[in-house]
């Protein structure tokens, strides 16, 4: 098999073989086959596409690229959940406690963030004492007593796709649905999953910027998952703006209480609650969405869901306190309040910018060695929809340094105004099982 | 500059800018771009193309990556041929005597091959003593004095587009119309060209298969030639059969004096009279090409081609009696008659199939250290249009090996025959001025 033969196939529109396919990823990473002739191949895949049996054998050749992890010992159906990442997506932390709370098992891994903010992992470290470097025999006790665990992930999980994603990131081919959702999905079955529910975002902070874009990735993900035999819901949600109102890891840790105790942002809570639901339903726990819904709904009004985080926090060796106390989390030392430049309507926000500004406060790594400031972050004070007067603070940022002009003009320059109301806007446009 | 950046505008079908290209062309030449971004920018430029200002930018960056020939100190104008490479074509050996004895300077530069038979250079090899390697003052002298000279190409011309092309190799992305289009016009630039006369092969044993590519390759190189103040002509000539009746080194060699004598096969010799007449046309000899074309006839049937060949021998060292007994060019030790193996017109000749022929015979050169035997090669005894019955001889392998099965099944196998006659085909299908 001649890799150029391979990269000319493509280029003209063919299928590759599952035996091509794992040519080239064990060849990729075994380092036999150099990084100038794989990038091609990539961007040929960026023209001409994957269809469904390619992508599902190039998704089983990252999984079997690396470790898998077996989770055989923990009882019931395994439902992970997977976003495409956004601006403030703190939807997680608030699932974790909410799908345990209706008796399924959630044995959560998750990632350090690379981005604009922490990832789920950081975000917890807020929390003083919280450990998520968990054994594998306390993550499956956890699991198994409490519903619920959550670890960094520390297993070689899909090397290839880490590879080859690096590649990617420096030869303009991350735009890839059938890559995206290789990538994606891998490492979902990797992680020893049996059930999956997919947060595809879209909108000015996702990766995806239109609908369409969006729902080809979702549906995409949904047929891999079910050609390799594990239940996958894909959903379509929001990220025109900021989800919530907080940005950052502390804050973003006060607003999942929030979420919790029944007083979240009303497109926070309908994310998270719809997610959770889906998880629940997948876990067996209830017959349909609906009275999954309205059960979880109810695990919020009376008090189990914050408690369940409480208990989390407990068994995972941080301070219970900051649950009933949020004032606890780490709090930055300066707030700097945003004014709204004209009088109007908020009618959109590049959620995007927003990103950047809460790294630039100090929220996020640019460097995989950068430390988090975790106090850092902004408060999203008014949202789309919602009527400003010239001068009303609109967003407060919160951080350590003095001066933070380039992140508050940034901000500034992310929300657009209009004397016109807007059009309502959808927390959720598709769900695709 | 982030080069991600380039190749992701690249990618969107954008333009690149003129100090985009040569940032490009220099970093990837001076080892700071990376193979790998290279190859993924390669690729999508073989999807998304080049207009004409980005491949005259792309043919300047190539040219002004090496040296230039300086060919002032040659009178008059300087025309130069190129073809984009067949089998059976020896038209460069023919138009340097032809082109010279209408008195335009013939100042020809040619390389090895690497490819089913030698290149030029390797086919005047076959003639005893004959010398390619002139100093320049040799050279200069010899157009100057003799209207001729041929030589080996020693200067570090176009090392960009050396290096890229080693690249395109291995990466698939050798079949893109602009890149192809920059290649050999940035050599005949490179090399001093004042016009230029290129020879675009279309058919089976062409590397381009149909006429419109063709004749888009040969249109974009007319163009860049226009826009860089270079009179250029290209002439889209039949590849569907090996030109000429024979094919390697020495019988090629042995063919040249056949057409400079008035001997020729006719599509070898209308191909070679039509460049030859634009070439002295766009060397001032003549006002128009027909003019150029009855007069370049009338030196053939006065003897005055073949003349000028036997001093081209003979200026360069080599043994002139050849011209007039080719029995004293190199003769292989075996001569093997293939059979047809049926009845009928030969309606197709598989062209490509015969050049490998000819390489496992040794004429070519598969790496380049290989040795080329001179006297290999075939005699295509039938063409397209010829009538043979079961049993006629149809080609001879010339060769020095014993056993040569497999040259032979796949000459076999290149001819097509039918029972109805087929259409005659074009020799020349357009002349883009």
């Amino acid at each position: 098999m001649r890799f150029v033969d391979l990269i000319n196939k493509k280029k003209q529109g063919g299928n590759l073989t599952r035996d091509e396919i794992h040519f080239i990823v064990e060849g990729y990473t075994a380092g036999t086959i150099p990084d100038y002739q794989m990038s091609a191949l990539l961007m040929a895949i960026c023209f001409k596409g994957m269809d469904k049996r390619e992508i599902a054998d190039l998704t089983l050749a990252y999984v079997n690229s690396g470790d898998q992890i077996d989770l055989a010992e923990i009882e019931g159906i395994k439902v992970d959940k997977h976003s495409t990442g956004g601006v403030g997506d703190k939807v997680s932390l608030i699932i974790i406690p909410l799908v345990a709370s209706a008796g399924v098992h959630v044995a959560k891994m998750s990632g350090r963030g690379l981005g604009h903010t922490g990832g789920t992992i950081d975000k917890l470290e807020s929390i003083d004492g919280f450990k998520t470097e968990l054994t594998r025999d306390e993550f499956i006790h956890n699991v198994n007593t409490y519903k619920m665990a959550i670890a960094g992930q520390s297993a070689n999980l899909t090397p290839a796709d880490k590879k080859i994603y690096a590649l990617r990131d420096v030869t303009a081919t991350v735009d890839s649905v059938p890559l995206i959702a290789a990538s994606v999905m891998s490492k979902k079955i990797a992680s020893g999953a049996d059930a999956v529910v997919l947060d595809v975002k879209v909108g000015s902070g996702a990766f995806m910027k239109s609908l369409a874009e969006a729902k080809e990735l979702a549906e995409t993900m949904v047929e891999i998952g079910k050609s390799l035999n594990r239940k996958t819901i894909a959903i379509v949600t929001d990220m025109s703006q900021p989800l919530g109102r907080e940005v950052g890891n502390a804050n973003e840790v006060k607003e999942v209480i929030e979420v919790l105790e029944g007083r979240g942002a009303p497109d926070l809570t309908i994310v998270s609650l719809t997610i959770a639901a889906h998880m629940a339903v997948l876990g067996g726990a209830y017959p349909d969405f609906d009275k999954a819904y309205t059960a979880l709904e109810l695990v919020i009004k009376t008090g189990k869901a914050v408690e369940k985080l409480k208990q989390l926090v407990k068994i995972q060796g941080g301070n219970p306190d900051v649950i009933e106390n949020p004032e606890k989390l780490p709090q930055a030392k300066y707030h700097f309040e945003v004014k709204a430049t004209e009088s109007g309507y908020v009618t959109a926000i590049n959620a995007e910018a927003v990103g950047v500004s809460a790294m630039l406060l100090g929220a996020g790594r640019k460097k995989k060695d950068d430390q988090i400031a975790h106090a850092a972050g902004l408060t999203m004070v008014k949202k789309i929809g919602d009527k400003v007067n010239k001068g009303d603070t609109i967003c407060i940022l919160h951080t350590d340094m003095e001066n933070c002009e380039e992140a508050e003009n940034m901000v500034k320059s992310a929300y657009y105004f209009s004397d016109n109301e807007p059009q309502p806007i959808n927390y959720i446009y598709e769900v695709i099982q």
